[in-house]
Order: structure tokens, then C-alpha cells, then sequence
């Protein structure tokens, strides 16, 4: 060993699997051993904890559910026979259904299914949309397209790209609860647009959802192609590697069974019970040293792949969702948290790299190394050097800039973007922030916090039928004070008025705005 | 006015324009018109500074530069005749030439052109991609692709999305200096995939690049069929309203002067020297206020609309490299910045807005509202309710829940997106990072902090050639201490460590790994 500081802690703390082609290297993050003594022994029992859950303790305690997604890749580890095989059963009628598209055993109205469109938000979206840039390529089986959003312009823009395409498109509904006010719009607005094309819609649809769901029963009363199960002992946002990101790669093309093992093999990798060899436990413990154990520093992800630039949003979602929470796990309020942002390099160096090297140090880096360039060779764009090689050396060069000026690093290297690898990345974070979580004394496993936004959209949309009720009895004009009082919400004028402008801005909705160029003085009626 | 101080705030603080369909709303933040006393002074001193700027001061002192974007959309405000006429003239070129090509008079070797490929990273790639998603559409003349990295695979799967038609893609490869290795690297794969395709890549190829750069040098030695200008007082990150993003939307079939109006609409409004009437110099105050002047919180860009959802990428260069900076003018430590990020809404709600309105408060949100939901009428998802009416709710609903836990959220609203909102929302964000840098007293035209990075990895390219030579002399493996002691690097075993794993995956480079499971034990040889 070289008495190289940089090379001894390099070979020092590196932890890494040559089998699975996966190493984590945190050497560039300032610590001494004796800053983490404290901590290890709680990383040592917060992975003891996971054991407890794994085997099927209820970990979701406001739900009063298990936590499980480590199941699914690991079938025998369910605390039940009936789990398993329910897991087993699935991951089976995926792969053959996947196998009858790919043959045209089953087919849409103008034959083979060429287009895959995805309909789901959050956890239904995140997770495949991750895994169809990671893995997919022009060449795919099917091309996949999402709507994974409630905007009336986007969603045009998607029906717009499979315009005369529909027939050879399968629709996949993916919501667990199976009431997502998004997804069952998206939904609705899809069916119109088969309607429409004079196609039946059912015959081309297929649902992801809890049994006896909203989505469900419209499934099975409407006779669609297939219903796949959601469990309730998957969360949303570790749902990826059930059906609701398995079907959607499966009909792609993309071989399941590697993500399923990648994914087990990184479980069996952070089971070990010493911190310093167990990738998810470095992690946690090193994200706790770098932000004090209060997300002090936000995450920056820079993966150094482009089949990867979405691997950032995928984990705003489980990492952010995870942790950013009000209360511990006894009821004190810690307000928890840890941000998630970032694309890839070299792109950001181009974009913000400025501010890491110089500016407000608030974060901390995790690089993702990928060793493998392309499939063919690469030509030469100066003597001896390629493009991949010009990759990794601005990955090297920024990593050192960073260090040289004392902000953290880590970084993942992998082989290659392949399934077993994304399963494990996926494993990997799905670990250290359950990990992390018990560090920090939070539930993982619940989202209190997205409820309060969605019963006051309710509220909002409560208030704009008043509204239009309201106007449709007018004779003359009024402004949105005036209109408040009338429906008995003095207190809402506001909304009111933010109801009315946008109503009044699409001239369909039968409102006009007809004098006044302040929010107070606006007057506003119905038209018919 | 009612005593709803919702609605008092509201009004109160409101700043619109009705003709250019915007308008910016404080009045979530929670402030003190006492609180901002102190700061007014400065940000109206920050207003006149800016006007110094406009009319062409030497703003970037490193590089010995004006800064002249807002020339772009107001020519007659260029400090000289010949500025103007250049500006003007370009735009006219840039129009011609679409024309031309929408025309089929230019046209490709396999006949009138419907791919663009626009290559180019940070500034060249950030802002043609924002507008190309803001305001294209399935039906565009041409649809765009891009390369934004020197990612080898990255680019594979570009080119693979376009195999068989590169006889029909116009190629745009876009470097301010002319010199930017990752886009060179992207040229020189392009043109060989053309090379492959049996086509002639210059009667393909357009450049946008200074006079006399190296890429105006190819391309005029090489007869490509265009080249357009950037000039030395347009920088990367504010050049989207100069040839690099008008002439992809032009090609696109976007009308670039409905940009230049929107653009030099906002510039108007923000020249206005009362900040209480300016909302460049309001958005400048509110981020000085929330953040305490040293961007102790990250800005979420949340806007309600797929069409946006590239805007935060573009504003994290915008923001993080003009306010990033380690000193201030005077040369000052102060490591100062404002970290962005975020996607859309309601997308995102069902991402990371638990931890936003449960966990740690280190953020502010700024949501863009979209009054106009789309083109025809929409199907009522519930009676009375249609899709856009679910994600105006969602906005409202989110930015309530987020108002009761005490977070800071700012709405811009705009009526539609088109042309002149997205110009006005470009020029609204530059002013105001001008303006803000203005007030914590950094230069926020230069980029001092990127080229430590670059340096760094041009070593590390440097390193590989010693390394590949050394490798082709041994007869025996080495270990990567061995090797690095025998080019006489000993202090870089890890970067040497590192290139020879990399290479290692990369079969046909002629490197291997013979044994060694951990970085110390490995061993490499070369392979002819």
C-alpha cells in the first residue's frame, strides 16, 4: 500500500462486488474513523431493525401494513406461503403476457402491438420511466410513452405522437389505490380519444391496481385485456420492481429477471451486518456524517451515462418521500428531510458545477460511474483518446476540482447499465433509505404529509362549482368579492378570483372576464 | 378590498401586465413591508446598475466583456450601429434559412429535411431544449434531437433514433468558442455515422460559433451549408434569444419574434425603477429575503404544465452559474448561490411535496400557473369538472397546504404558453438574477470555478497516453502502483487505478485485468 493518502483511502474503504460489478467508494468524503465510532453501532442496529421488518413486522404503522418490496425479489424471504406465491405467480403472468404481446398471440385492432402507453403518476411513473431510459433503446420490442400528469396540453401532446397509432397501442392504468385523481383522468381522457378513433378501448387496456380497486372493478366490469395486482405491502414509491415497473419493462423487452436479480443480489450484499462492508449502511452512515443527521446537505446525483439521467428523479421520490418528514417516530417534531437534485455529467458540469466548486457548499456529490463506453468500438477523436474516455476523464477532473476546494463525493462505479445493475442501484437506495430512516428515527413508510394538498384541491373544486352556479344566475357582472359573499365564502376570494381567471381563460368553460384590470376590480359573468 | 388578508396580500403585491398576459404574485411569502425597507434602496440601486449594463459597460471584467443579451430583443439599444445591424441581420438570416428549409429549396442528400439534430451542451443544449419542449408539437417541420454530452452511448442511442434518415437530419453543432470538447467529440461521431451512411456530412451541417473559432474554421474549410454568429457579448447562458436557440425553434416552425416580443415586453416592464412595480427587481428582493441573502434556501420551480417541465434544467444553469461564486467584486470569500431544482406539478406532488410541507424547510417554491388548458374544449371528467380544472385545484391545493406548514411559495402566472410568455419568462429570470447578483454583490457573468474541472481531466487524458505506452513496454501484468511508479506519477495511483479499470471493461482499448479482486491486488497488462 502507497503511502498516497488519496490511494489509501481509496483501497481502504472501498466496498465492492466484482460478481455483481458494483463498487461504493466514499473516500472522498472528509471523515476520520473516530468521527463515525458513534454511529456505527447505530447503523449496526438500524440494520438489525431491517431484519425485523423484512421478516414481516408492520412497519407502516399508520396503515397498519407490512413492508415488503425486498419480497419480490426474494420470494422465499415472504413471511407467508401465499405471499410467495402471489409474487411467484405474478412475476410469471407477466413474463408470459409480455411473451403473447411480443408474439401477436394478443393483439390491439390493427394487429401487433407496436406502442406502450403508460398512465400513472408518482410511484406508477417514477420507477418505469427510470428503468425505459436505462434500459431501452429505439430498438425496443414496444416504444413506450407516459402520461404522468393531470394537464390537458400534455396529455394532447402524447395522443398527438400515437395519432393513428392507437390500434397498435396497449394502455397500461397503473394506480394502487386505484382512485389517483390524475391517473383516472388520464385514464378518461385516453378512452375519449379511442372513442373517438372508433376503437374499443377495453381491448387494448390493461390494469395495475389493488383488488377490488376503483380501477379494478371498472377493469373486470369492462372486460379489459388483463388486471395485474398491487399489494399493500408494496409502497408506491418501492413499487418498482412489482408488476408496476416489471409489465411495463417486460413489454419492452427488457429481461425482468435480471432487474429481480441485480436487485436480490444487492439485498444478500446489504444484509451484512458490519456497516464498513454493507453498501446501503455506508451509505446511510455517511449521508447522517455529511448532514448532521438533518439533510444539512442536499444531493446532488450525477450520473455520468445518459441512460441514467433520470435515476435523480426517481430518487427525489423515494428519498424525499422517505424522510422529509414533520415527526419521529415518538411524536416529536424534527422536520426530517434530505433534497434530491441532478441530471448528469458531463451536461451539469455545464450548468451548475459552477456553483458546487465555488459557490454555497450545501451539498454533497454522488457520482455514478459506468466502466463500459458503448457496444461497438469507439473511433478516435484525438490520437488514442475517445469519447468515452473524455467521459470519464471529466468525471475524474470535476470529482478532483470538487475535493480540491472541500465539498464530498461518492462515488457508484458499475460495470455497465444493464438490468442486474439498475435492480441493484434501485436495491441499493431503497436500503440505505430505509436505513437511514431508522438513523434519524423517522417512519420511512407513510406520507402524511400529501393529504392536506389534495383535500384542499377537493375544497377548490367544491368552491368552483359554487361559482359557476353562482354566475349562472346573474344579470349583471361581479367581481370575485362580490361573488364570494354571494356563495357564502367571504374568506375564499382569493380562490374565487384565481377560480374565475382560469375558467375565464378557456372560452369552452362559459365565463368572461369583461372589465378590469386589477384582481379587485375584475367583474366577471356566464355566457352560454 | 375586504379584510381577507389573503386577499388584501394579494392584491396588495400583485404585479401584472395584462398585455403580456403575466403576472407575479409575493404575496405567499410571509414578509414585513419593514422587512424589505432596507433592501429597497439596493434593489433600486441594482436597477440603475443594470442600466449602465444595457447600455454596454464591461460587465464580465475576467473576460473583458459587455454583456449585451437584452440587445437581442431591442437592437436599437445596442451601444453601436454595428451591433444592431449584426443583430438584425442574423435574425433575418436565421428566418431566410428556415424558410429555405421548410420550403425544400435547402435540402438533404434523401430529399427536404425533417430531423434536426442540434449538438451542443450547457448553454447550446439548455435552453434550444426548454424551448423546443415549451412550444413544439408532434406536427412540427422538423423535430428535434439532440446531443448534450460526450456520453458514447448517450449518442448511440441518438443516432439510433435517427438510422436511415440522417439523409433527411440537419445537423446543428453549436460552441460559442468553438472548442468545447464534448461537442467536438459529438461532431466527429455524427460525421462518421454520415461517413457510415455513405452521405456527405457538409452538406448536412450548419454551425453556430464566433467568428475565427476553430468549428467557424471547419466548417467554412469544409463547405457546410451554413454558419451563424455568437458573439463575444453574449454569454452561454443567457444566449437562447441569439442564433443558438432562435434558429432550432425557427427550423422547428416556432415564430422566434413572438420570443424576441415576449422578451423585450418583460424587458420593458423590468427596466421599471420602483422594485414594488418591477417584477425582476421584486423576485430579486423576495430571493434575498427568503434566503437571507446568502441562498440559505434552494428555489423548487414547480410549474403546473408539461410544456415547462424542462424550465428548471434551464434555470439551474441560468441561476447556480451566475450566482455561484466563491467571491465577491470586491474579492471576498463568500461562497455564495441559490441551488434549483424541481420538475412540474402535479407530477411532483406525488414526488418530494411530502418533504416540502412536512420536512426540513430549506426551500422556497416558485409555481407557474397556465390559465389556458389546452386547444379545444375538454371532456368533464366529473360533472362541471374537466382535466385542467384537477391541476389548477392541485396548484391551489399545494400551495395552501405549503402556506399552512409556513413555507414561502411565489406564483407566476401566464396566460398560455406560447411565444411571447416563454421569451417574457426567459427575460424575466435573466434580469433577475442580474438584478439579485446586483444586491449580494457577485459578478454574474463570468464562470471561474469551471475550469479547475476541465484542467483536472485533461491530465487525466494526459495520465491514460503514459499509461497505454507504459502498458504496450511490459511483459509481465502490473499493478497500478507499479505502473504509476514506472511513469514516474506515484502520487496518481488512484487516477491510475481508475483508467486502467475503465479501459479493462472496454474490450476492444487492449487492456486487462488479469487478477486482483481489490484495487491494490489487480493487475493489468496490454493485449495487442
Amino acid at each position: 500500500m502507497s503511502a498516497n493518502s488519496t490511494w489509501f483511502r481509496y483501497c481502504q474503504y472501498l466496498v465492492s462486488d466484482r460478481q455483481l460489478g458494483f463498487s461504493l467508494d466514499i473516500s472522498r468524503v472528509r471523515f476520520n474513523e473516530a468521527d463515525l465510532a458513534s454511529l456505527l453501532p447505530r447503523v449496526e442496529a438500524a440494520i438489525g431493525a431491517m431484519e425485523t421488518l423484512e421478516r414481516g413486522a408492520i412497519a407502516n404503522t399508520d396503515e397498519n401494513r407490512m413492508v415488503g418490496h425486498y419480497w419480490l425479489r426474494a420470494p422465499e424471504l415472504a413471511p407467508s406461503a401465499e405471499i410467495a406465491a402471489d409474487i411467484r405467480q405474478t412475476q410469471g403472468r407477466i413474463i408470459e403476457f409480455a411473451k403473447e404481446i411480443h408474439e401477436g398471440v394478443v393483439q390491439g385492432a390493427e394487429g401487433q402491438f407496436q406502442f406502450l402507453l403508460v398512465i400513472g403518476i408518482g410511484g406508477s411513473a417514477l420507477g418505469p420511466q427510470f428503468v425505459a431510459q436505462a434500459l431501452g433503446s429505439p430498438l425496443d420490442e414496444i416504444l413506450p410513452f407516459f402520461i404522468d400528469n393531470t394537464d390537458p396540453d400534455g396529455i394532447d401532446q402524447v395522443l398527438g405522437e400515437l395519432d393513428g397509432q392507437l390500434g397498435s397501442t396497449l394502455v397500461l392504468v397503473i394506480s394502487k389505490s386505484g382512485g389517483t385523481p390524475e391517473t383516472r383522468n388520464g385514464m378518461l381522457e385516453v378512452q375519449k380519444a379511442y372513442q373517438a378513433a372508433g376503437l374499443n378501448f377495453a381491448e387494448h387496456a390493461v390494469a395495475i391496481t389493488q383488488d377490488g380497486s376503483k380501477l379494478h372493478q371498472t377493469a373486470t366490469s369492462e372486460n379489459w385485456l388483463k388486471t395485474f395486482p398491487m399489494w399493500d405491502w408494496v409502497g408506491g414509491r418501492t413499487s418498482v420492481l412489482s408488476a408496476v415497473g416489471l409489465l411495463p419493462a417486460a413489454l419492452q423487452g427488457i429481461a425482468v429477471e435480471d432487474l429481480l436479480a441485480g436487485a436480490a443480489a444487492m439485498d444478500r450484499l446489504t444484509r451484512i451486518t458490519d456497516p464498513w462492508k454493507n453498501p446501503a449502511g455506508l451509505l446511510a452512515l455517511i449521508w447522517f456524517h455529511i448532514g448532521n443527521g438533518q439533510g444539512a446537505k442536499d444531493m446532488v446525483i450525477l450520473p455520468y451515462k445518459d441512460r441514467l439521467s433520470l435515476f435523480s428523479r426517481y430518487l427525489q421520490q423515494l428519498v424525499m418521500e422517505s424522510l422529509g418528514k414533520e415527526l419521529d417516530r415518538q411524536g416529536k417534531v424534527v422536520h426530517q428531510g434530505l433534497a434530491v437534485y441532478g441530471n448528469k455529467g458531463s451536461t451539469d458540469q455545464h450548468a451548475y458545477v459552477q456553483q458546487l466548486r465555488d459557490g454555497i457548499a450545501n451539498f454533497f456529490v454522488t457520482f455514478i460511474q459506468v466502466l463500459k463506453d458503448r457496444e461497438d468500438p469507439s473511433l478516435e477523436v484525438e490520437p488514442g483518446i475517445t469519447t468515452g474516455d473524455y467521459l470519464h476523464g471529466l468525471y475524474l477532473g470535476t470529482r478532483e476540482a470538487l475535493g480540491d476546494n472541500r465539498r464530498d463525493t461518492i462515488t457508484i462505479t458499475i460495470d455497465e447499465v444493464n438490468g442486474r445493475s439498475v435492480g441493484a442501484l434501485i436495491a441499493l437506495y431503497e436500503r440505505a433509505v430505509g436505513l437511514y430512516a431508522e438513523l434519524i428515527n423517522v417512519n420511512a413508510y407513510h406520507q402524511p404529509g400529501v393529504e392536506a394538498g389534495k383535500k384542499a384541491a377537493a375544497v377548490v373544486l367544491e368552491l368552483q362549482s359554487l361559482v359557476l352556479g353562482h354566475l349562472k344566475g346573474l344579470s349583471e357582472p361581479q367581481t370575485a368579492e362580490q361573488i364570494a359573499a354571494g356563495i357564502e365564502q367571504p374568506d375564499e376570494v382569493e380562490w374565487v378570483f384565481k377560480i374565475l381567471q382560469h375558467l375565464a381563460a378557456n372560452p369552452s368553460r362559459g365565463v368572461v372576464q369583461t372589465t378590469g384590470d386589477t384582481p379587485n376590480l375584475a367583474k366577471f359573468r356566464a355566457v352560454s
